[in-house]
């Protein structure tokens, strides 16, 4: 982070943390979505892997309009959450009991991402960086619905069933 | 996570994960209360700290109404977040974009702990542990009013002044 002296700098450090972090998710999501049994969460991890393409298109477009290279790097934070994911896929027996982990764990991912991207979409307002803030609007949109999603499937049958 | 064979055992893997997670921020922030310049973010992390020594009083509850010791399990997630607090704080020379990066991360936080407070609530609802589920509210309805507020001072003052 040694070059991070302005919010421009804090923007663009931010902008390549969640891009390396959305490209470790494309590559958890099919994993995740074989690991379960469940038909809604298989389906939900799917439809969410389709939309996580086009976040990450929506950010080169964002790096590309700063004049910058699409890049990333490394997120801490993301490492640990699919690292939680990984030893949920490897120890727990129960398909059931796994399906409620990796949807938690799911949850967690999707609320770091609302945090990221809800910031990233303050600064770049505050930077006056308007349809940058328009693209990752729409992405912090689609990252509560899936959010909202996982609840509602949590809630309907997942826990019910793992209990 | 070798022993999580059933709803219980992840259920008490997940409360050892946010009780690890929680003493890791009773650590965090009142270094990033030293660290910033803001007279609101300074109060808003004091009072975080307050709130969070709480909220390990009532993990430690929750971990008695199940007959178990409280204990915490490494939280890889966490230790991400907090990693790169610790690199903003070394490698941030302004103080305004400073405060920036810290209220963000400080944001971040508080999502993962929604995310897990959330499901630890709906895990516990569902496996009968009514008086549990009321404690783990208490302590999610806390992390949203803190994200809450971190989101007014952001837009108040602290991302202008950065910017």
């Amino acid at each position: 982070m040694a070059a991070v002296r302005s919010m421009d700098d804090l923007f663009l450090h931010t902008l390549k943390d969640i891009y390396h972090a959305e490209k470790q998710i494309l590559k958890a999501l099919p994993k995740m979505a074989k690991n379960t049994e469940s038909a809604e969460l298989k389906k939900a991890f799917s439809d969410h892997l389709a939309e996580t393409e086009e976040q990450v298109t929506r950010l080169e477009k964002v790096f590309d309009m700063l004049g910058k290279k699409a890049q990333g790097i490394p997120c801490p934070a993301m490492q640990g959450l699919v690292e939680e994911g990984k030893e949920a896929m490897d120890e727990i027996e129960d398909a059931e009991v796994l399906d409620a982990a990796l949807l938690a764990g799911a949850q967690a991912v999707e609320h770091y991402e609302i945090s990221r991207y809800g910031t990233l979409v303050a600064w770049a307002k505050q930077l006056g960086l308007a349809d940058a803030a328009r693209l990752l609007d729409e992405t912090l949109a689609e990252e509560k619905r899936a959010d909202e999603l996982l609840s509602r499937l949590a809630l309907g049958a997942v826990n019910r069933k793992a209990a």
